[in-house]
């Protein structure tokens, strides 16, 4: 995937976020130390203490480690921490959001057959609905467009707009990064399968364009397969038919939204991980909040941070190590004899790290 | 709920529809003829047959009969009759989509527990991202507040935008409908709860006002509890913990798209009917497309239409005949000798409805 090339060793930036994420946090990088214990990891302040140190939620040094780093490990923000992540997001040009959808034996799925569920959403990272760029409808009657669409905006009525933005730039990357992870997927297995979701029937300047470049760039590779649904549509299999999907290709909103879908469909979110690629950087981060009603509670699962951390080793090219921690969360939950708090058991957030720790190589 | 003065009797237009979609209508509107055989049922034509007899799909002895007509009961568009959708929806400013989610023993649904489902949907049906409201990115920066946004766009590329509106007048109907809505369900048992899903964190001026106009809404209502989640999150409830729903309020597309992860839980779109209101007007429509693969074959599951008539009945005051039509279906699932195709039985579409038929009162 797209790579720049990395510092040897390569150093890591550690933001541990806000609430209860420092909880997920601090035993991820114990785990990822251990089995690479050549990445040289560096913590930066963030939030509240940030905040209080340096008068600062997102300091300069913050943003130094950041940039020295190889890429970023990223506890969920709960507000405070809000500026690093669009630093990260927008700064850094990571285009897309990556998030494994797979159930594992011992995850609490809401479903009947959850063994279906394997597959990945490729997500634009940048555009579409957010960032925010909204404003009064009554601006809306300057745009010299307007007389062709299929209705006029109430300019004459009290109300907002929100603007929708598409670049062929953007939807290019993301197309061609979907078709590489079908290709790297179709090798260990997977049917090379890439499907979009969008809203192509109503919006055919954006998504409909979306539709065109993300078909283009699948026949480019003759041995992957394209399969397109509107995204209501798509969002109804997720749940009907997730045995059918391999690379889902989705905008910012409406991937933003799916994703969760999929995050219930397993489990819950605190079994999602995600992680944020660019040309030059990359961050990977939880998909879950940062959960403040459980702070100092000791009990948030930390397996979407773990996984987080498995997709960074395999993004710093430790392959093995990637592998060996997914094993050993994977065999932790098939054992099932100890399992965190929402998935049904009573293990704590140490209990449970402890568990999997018990289960990697030694070195 | 927002009811215009009746005829006495009411008067119905019936439009078939494309593709499969009449082959589900001809025998619904039998059904309720036959419950309530005053009723005055005017089928008006539609589509490729308007089209061929008078040169337009949508001509206007079709635009009389829904005019002259109390409401329209409307089997799906495939493409040649959305313009009368268009009409239906924008013209008669039919303001709400109200969809019933519940799962039923019989229907086949993808969950582990789908008895925990019995909520409705109530979504905006006229703003927010429909209708479509595109342009070059470049007119963008005509805009006067696109100083204070937190992103410019990006003007000086290639790309598109699309428009999401919100007027407070809108916002502010569907808000008090839901309420309205919550509280005709409390009377019945329900708990008299209203949900709202938005990116009010993102969006402060579009989905934040939705939220602002919601709460108000509810607060009037003491009898009432509101309830609020970011959309994504919402999105993952309607998998994850469908019993803590009542009344669930949601934006057009956001209601678009988590409507069918609803339908996905209870076993499809086939089983899900819906009803659109306004404060002159109302249609009724199941949200299955026209399903053109199914065209001619007999197969085609007529649950959505017969709901979506039986939505139509307690509109028009026959709540009686509404709850027999309900409870026939009803009973016919839960007998489950003779189910429809895409519920995993061997029904045709004829034979289904015959089913039904017998478990309804004789006159």
């Amino acid at each position: 995937m797209s790579q720049r090339q990395l510092q040897n060793p390569p150093t890591v930036c550690v933001i541990p976020g806000d609430d209860a994420a420092p909880e997920v946090m601090r035993p991820t990088v114990e785990i990822l130390q251990r089995l690479a214990p050549s990445i040289n990891f560096v913590e930066a302040p963030c939030g509240r203490e940030a905040q209080a140190q340096y008068g600062t939620p997102f300091p300069d040094v913050t943003r130094e480690a950041i940039d020295n780093a190889d890429c970023t490990l990223f506890g969920a923000s709960g507000g405070p921490s809000r500026p690093i992540l669009w630093y990260l997001r927008w700064n850094k040009e990571t285009f897309i959001n990556v998030r494994p959808v797979r159930w594992i034996p011992g995850y609490r799925s809401p479903m009947l057959n959850p063994e279906r569920i394997d597959y990945v959403i490729a997500r634009d990272n940048l555009e579409g609905m957010y960032p925010p760029r909204e404003g009064d409808v009554a601006e809306l009657a300057t745009l010299t467009s307007s007389s062709s669409w299929w209705m006029a905006p109430p300019v004459d009525k009290v109300g907002a707009y929100s603007i929708k933005v598409s670049t062929d730039e953007q939807m290019q990357r993301v197309a061609a990064y979907a078709c590489e992870l079908a290709l790297q997927r179709q090798q260990a297995g997977y049917p090379g399968r890439v499907t979009l979701g969008a809203k192509y029937s109503i919006q055919p300047r954006t998504d409909g364009r979306f539709r065109t470049l993300v078909k283009e760039a699948v026949s480019q590779h003759p041995s992957l397969t394209y399969q397109e649904f509107l995204v209501d549509d798509m969002a109804r299999r997720l749940v009907a038919s997730p045995e059918t999907l391999d690379v889902v290709v989705l905008g910012n909103e409406h991937g933003d939204i799916l994703a969760d879908v999929s995050s219930g469909t397993i489990g819950g979110l605190g079994l999602s991980p995600s992680a944020c690629y660019g040309e030059h950087y990359a961050y990977f981060e939880p998909v879950h909040g940062s959960a403040p009603d459980l702070a100092g509670k000791g009990i948030i699962n930390p397996t979407a941070m773990l996984l987080s951390g498995a997709q960074m080793l395999a993004y710093l090219g430790y392959n093995e190590e990637a592998r060996a921690l997914e094993t050993a969360i994977e065999q932790t939950y098939r054992d099932g004899s100890l399992l965190p708090v929402d998935q049904g058991g009573q293990a704590g957030t140490t209990e449970f790290v402890q568990a999997i720790t018990a289960r990697l190589p030694r070195n």
